[in-house]
């Protein structure tokens, strides 16, 4: 198998070609550049009231090996609280030395990925800064919201031809994003939903399968 | 929206009716009863050996939210350890009392579900006891292995017409499931691979993250 840059399809498609059938040539789509931004601040508690969550260890692994499964360039970390910058960055600190490279390699190579941030501006400058534009921010949320775009409605745009533009898909904690983060939102995602669709009433995924279901959706093979 | 059963079409076949547009009237498939079990022994460890992993509470809780919201009868937490038992016990115990009944529903709707057990014959057995029927016992694992099926064609078979055999999805802890399991299992899914495919190589998803994917594969909306 052998995977070619075609100029014709545009620069963000493949073609795929599989030697042993011919009828088998087929298009690999390779999609817009993607990040991922967890929020803990601007977030809603349950009370609907405006707080700022704790980082915890579980969403930095897990998300870390998600996104490096589905080919996040970064996943950003954004909390303006300087402890946990402090706690947070010596986990990360822990984890990037050559000790573990050798002895948890795949945890290396997924936590080499993320990046702490105090604000949200803080990723979308570092996007700028790695890729000359600026990103779409895209708005992840469990209550179904106006104007949201379908997951293979979504999947469609990330691969046409010609796309450059960055992607930042944004999850929240707690018990949601805040509605003050709303101005910085270009597109908003559908919830996930089980077999029963929006019918089906229960939708309480955590955050950390939350992001593999839509890393999924969005860019699984 | 109404959604009516269709003798035709058999017992797992529902006819999703939409009064607005009659050309969109089609067909809603419902499918085989599905359990999780997730194994703590027998397992490997980074060096292949053959091992028994400690339950971790997040295990319990985001596969549990991933469950219920894919439909997922039972969640089977299947550990020989008795002091396992007597800790995961206290755990699931304080998630069911009424005041989490109230205060924590969603948390509550979801861990109703989770049963604790030391074999993996005592979930079959229970499924067995529940349906009438043996369930097909189907592996899952993030190495190739042979005769693995794929998400799209497995999910075609649970909504087959008349098909009414359960199936329990096996998972693993530590570093996967010991082949020492192998003579239980009758089906195998493919690992879950980001866009890239097979020759992307990473795929070291939390098995958190695995469930999430794997149970939206087969069953999301």
């Amino acid at each position: 198998m052998k995977l070619k840059e075609s100029k014709e399809l545009g620069v963000n498609a493949l073609i795929f070609l599989n030697p042993k059938r011919d009828s088998d040539i087929r298009t690999l789509l390779v999609p817009a550049p993607v990040y991922v931004a967890l929020l803990h601040y601007p977030i809603r508690n349950r009370h609907g009231k405006l707080v700022t969550t704790a980082v915890t260890n579980m969403d930095i692994h897990d998300i870390a090996r998600s996104a490096r499964t589905f080919g996040v360039r970064q996943y950003f970390i954004v909390t303006p609280i300087e402890e946990q910058h402090e706690l947070v960055g010596r986990i990360l600190g822990h984890w990037r030395t050559e000790r573990s490279r050798e002895y948890h390699p795949d945890r290396f190579e997924a936590l080499e990925r993320v990046r702490l941030v105090h604000r949200f501006d803080e990723a979308k400058e570092a996007i700028h800064q790695e890729l000359g534009e600026w990103p779409e921010v895209v708005l992840t949320d469990a209550r179904p919201l106006p104007n949201a775009i379908s997951y293979s409605d979504y999947r469609k745009e990330l691969v046409a031809p010609h796309r450059t533009r960055p992607v930042v898909l944004v999850f929240g904690t707690g018990w949601g994003i805040s509605d003050t983060f709303y101005p910085e939102v270009h597109r908003i995602l559908a919830p996930v939903y089980g077999p029963e669709g929006k019918e089906g009433g229960y939708n309480h995924l955590s955050v950390r399968a939350a992001v593999a279901v839509i890393l999924d959706r969005l860019f699984g093979h």
